[in-house]
């Protein structure tokens, strides 16, 4: 598998008409070669052709099957990890050892929902049988099961061009669901994109799925995003990115003709909260935690601790000078690309513009192009309060400390945030039960995951991870986008009433040999 | 308990100061006392402070606290039964016996739900351990639930004022789920809807509810209807009517800063299929019953069929006679209300000045006013599917026949199909499988439920039942609004992660009480 600037629709490899798309090194700001030739409307039809053509065969796909074409987009991954980390290095200024990371846990993510197609729960089996003797009338044979939605498409995440991207999350749980996926690259990395776009193009061809089954295609929001998103062979939409672009995608799913679900992660600040007593007993480890949080990855992740809420108290000017130390000698680090940074360095400004906000620390100066200066604010709850602005997210190693008088200016503050993908509270065990019992009320209907005590940075791949939350952390808090509970974003119920047994689904038949769990007559 | 023209708002009974809406009994066209006087912005925040106020205690009751308020809603309704069923006679004209078997489907629905709330599938709960010594990170204890979405908004239905309205099967699963309830009462029925909503008062009171769990508005869409979904308090809506209307709410929903879901449950045609040896095999049967089902209820029901396909063949022009002929001896039969009967005529005038459409039959003439007179069109594929319009539901006892030339027509017409809630084939075992075969694979993604030599109308409230399908029958082809599985509307998952014991919710506690399924580390 080689570079070669191409698109992959079904087993093609095709090259666009429109404007050249290049990756940039981060790290040096060099365009990277190949150049990759923006799609338009005839590729999207393509890709939608073939998408919507493989639907019926792959989505009935037996359990084996369908969970070995996922294992097979592991090892074909597995079996390039040198070249697709070494690219997504140059293409994305992420280290090597984190890349290596991002990689394996995309590769057991995929063979996680290898896992969670063959123990078919997902199917939701579930059976009420016929009862031909009831009176006033008789029950019918009714029969439930869920089935894919149909062609998918996933836009590529910048921040994770592993995890998040081509073959991460999104493909993967739909894919597992019995989608059709098509993706919209992410110019950010079209090199990486393309390597995985042929592990998983080669796994189709070799476990024999339907060409359609996957299409990569890369150009602008406006010549083919839109198109995809618009298509009436699309039923479902994944992203992860900004504000901005999710709720463009929503507007455009739902001003179809027939709406579509789409599943947008956006903007989270991660409020973090300090307890009394925590402060008090450790600050040393939470402000090495916090600030470590904080720097990770250029503080790129969705849930990078953005928030800080701490009641004024003895020892809190001690904790935030070393936060503030800490902050002040981290080393700047390169950003994914120059867009993101400059996105940074207007978020920074802002705050630091902002006359109620205080900048308590700024990291070292940047030594070359695109880097993350990390910077550490404080401002008052009154102030927070009084300033919608100043809950927006600054993408990036920026973090704003909220000094809160009293416990109830805690809660009303909390009250006021916006829904979120994490929070996190810091106690001891002698801090206040009570008051934090009210706080977990309030962060439940606030958020989709509650952290004790950890940092919301690192988000496992397990069955009860949620990474989802009320808008605008998603744009459906009824779901997550990490987690095998991912796959349940791309089914819908359908009921067979009095079905021939030899019309019946297999999973539905009685006796089918493929032993997933069900419901029958309520139990 | 009796009538008095009063909105319920938590624990008062309140007149409003709009217009008054008065129920009209169709069947004579008298307006019925007493007058209700609409709410309007001041009587929407009443009720919304107290569902929002109502929640966090609500969405916490225990399973047991939880089903025994769902049963006593059901047992005041039972109480109550004479008073309910007579007012819902005069304010819908139907029947008293159908209204008897509705009330009893309403009272049976709460209890199932108050069954399905105390089995606890519903909390969804994922427990996943922590590892402590995992390399090279590891992991944190992780815990999922699922927790209802916040105060609900329900339309109650004009065409089931019990089964779909104030205590129908939206708000028995948003209050399963654990969501306080406001309900705007439909103009069409007011008392019936008092009636009901003082059942729910009392038993809300007499369970020691928090106040709020419950409020009855009546009044306009643009006084309260809109007001009611851009609320911020308010997290979901559930919707059954028009096309027009849930499609209107859907786009108020997703206008909001923070969108909401809509359960709309709007517009099927529901086609039945007829296969050639069917048709020949058992024309008088299959006649009887489709006009049995096209007559039921007025035609009023979700799933009533407005559609049915066959092939051309010998005995087809000897069936379509039986049908006209037991549609034109079939009894006019009051219509819900004058709105409902004059969009019927013109739906049904729209069809007979349709060059391409055959009128084949007409039931006898009306003897009162707003009555229903059945109707039996035909046309050919062709025309269907040259004319959208032909698509579009007519709302009452009338019925298209499509007569199509091959079976390749017959697909292709399924394929143009918009989402139905229903579609239906009947087949005799000697009828050519792989043809069904094809057109089952096209009604999967078409439709929420499919049935075999059956009739549509009648739906089961059971586990395994989907009332649901692709826009436009809904607004959410994820869901369905009849069967158990309607509680998942309302829920969103949340992840505990490194909780202290003794903050963690109940159900999520190591040993707890509550015995309800679990999935541990994926098993």
């Amino acid at each position: 598998m080689a570079i070669a600037g191409n698109m992959i629709i079904g087993q093609e490899l095709v090259k666009g008409s429109k404007k050249a798309i290049y990756a940039v090194n981060p790290a040096t700001g060099e365009h990277l070669q190949p150049a990759y030739l923006g799609g338009g409307a005839q590729e999207v039809d393509r890709a939608c052709v073939l998408a919507e053509k493989a639907f019926d065969a792959y989505r009935e796909t037996d359990l084996e099957s369908r969970a070995k074409f996922l294992e097979q987009i592991a090892a074909n991954l597995a079996a390039n990890v040198a070249a697709i980390v070494e690219r997504a290095g140059l293409e994305s200024g992420l280290p090597k050892a984190r890349l290596e990371s991002e990689l394996g846990r995309t590769i057991n993510q995929l063979k996680l929902f290898a896992e969670e197609v063959k123990a078919g729960r997902w199917i939701g089996v579930r059976v009420d049988t016929a009862m031909p003797e009831r009176t006033p009338l008789p029950r019918a044979d009714l029969r439930l099961r869920h089935i894919p939605l149909g062609p998918v498409v996933v836009f590529g995440a910048s921040n994770f061009p592993l995890a998040f991207s081509v073959a991460g999350g999104d493909t993967a749980s739909a894919f597992a669901a019995g989608c059709p996926v098509i993706v919209k690259g992410h110019s950010a990395h079209p090199g990486t994109s393309e390597l995985v776009g042929l592990a998983i193009q080669a796994a189709v061809k070799s476990c024999d799925m339907p060409e359609g089954t996957f299409s990569l295609l890369f150009g602008s929001g406006a010549d083919i995003g839109t198109a995809l998103v618009s298509d009436r062979r699309v039923k479902a939409v994944g992203f992860t990115g900004s504000r901005s672009g999710g709720t463009a995608l929503m507007k455009i799913a739902a001003a179809r003709p027939e709406p579509i679900p789409v599943y947008a992660e956006m903007s989270s600040i991660n409020p973090v909260y300090l307890m009394p007593e925590a402060l008090m007993n450790r600050a040393d480890s939470v402000a090495t935690g916090f600030v470590n949080s904080l720097l990770m990855g250029s503080g790129q992740f969705c849930t990078n601790p953005g928030l800080m809420i701490v009641k004024e108290a003895p020892g809190l000017d001690a904790f935030l000078s070393k936060v503030a130390g800490l902050v002040s000698v981290a080393k700047p680090s390169t950003m994914l690309t120059p867009g993101i940074h400059e996105a940074y360095e207007l978020g920074v400004a802002k705050l630091k513009s902002n006359n109620h906000v205080q900048l308590l620390a700024q990291a070292q100066e940047a030594s070359g192009p695109n880097q993350c200066c990390a910077c550490l604010f404080a401002t008052t709850a009154e102030a927070f309060l009084g300033d919608p602005k100043l809950r927006d997210e600054v993408f990036g190693s920026s973090s704003l400390i909220i000094r809160c008088k009293t416990d109830e200016e805690i809660l009303e503050l909390t009250n006021g945030l916006e829904g979120q993908l994490t929070a996190t509270v810091l106690m001891n065990p002698t801090d206040n039960k009570r008051f934090t019992k009210s706080l977990v009320s309030i962060l439940e209907r606030k958020v989709g995951r509650i952290l004790f005590n950890g940092y919301p940075t690192g988000v496992e791949v397990c069955p009860a991870m949620v990474h989802g939350g009320p808008f605008p952390a998603t744009s459906d808090s009824r779901t997550t986008s990490v987690g095998t509970e991912a796959i349940w974003r791309f089914l819908r119920p359908v009921c067979y009433q009095d079905f021939p047994s030899d019309l019946l689904p297999e999973a539905l038949k009685d006796g089918n040999s493929w032993n997933v769990p069900k419901l029958v007559n309520g139990r």
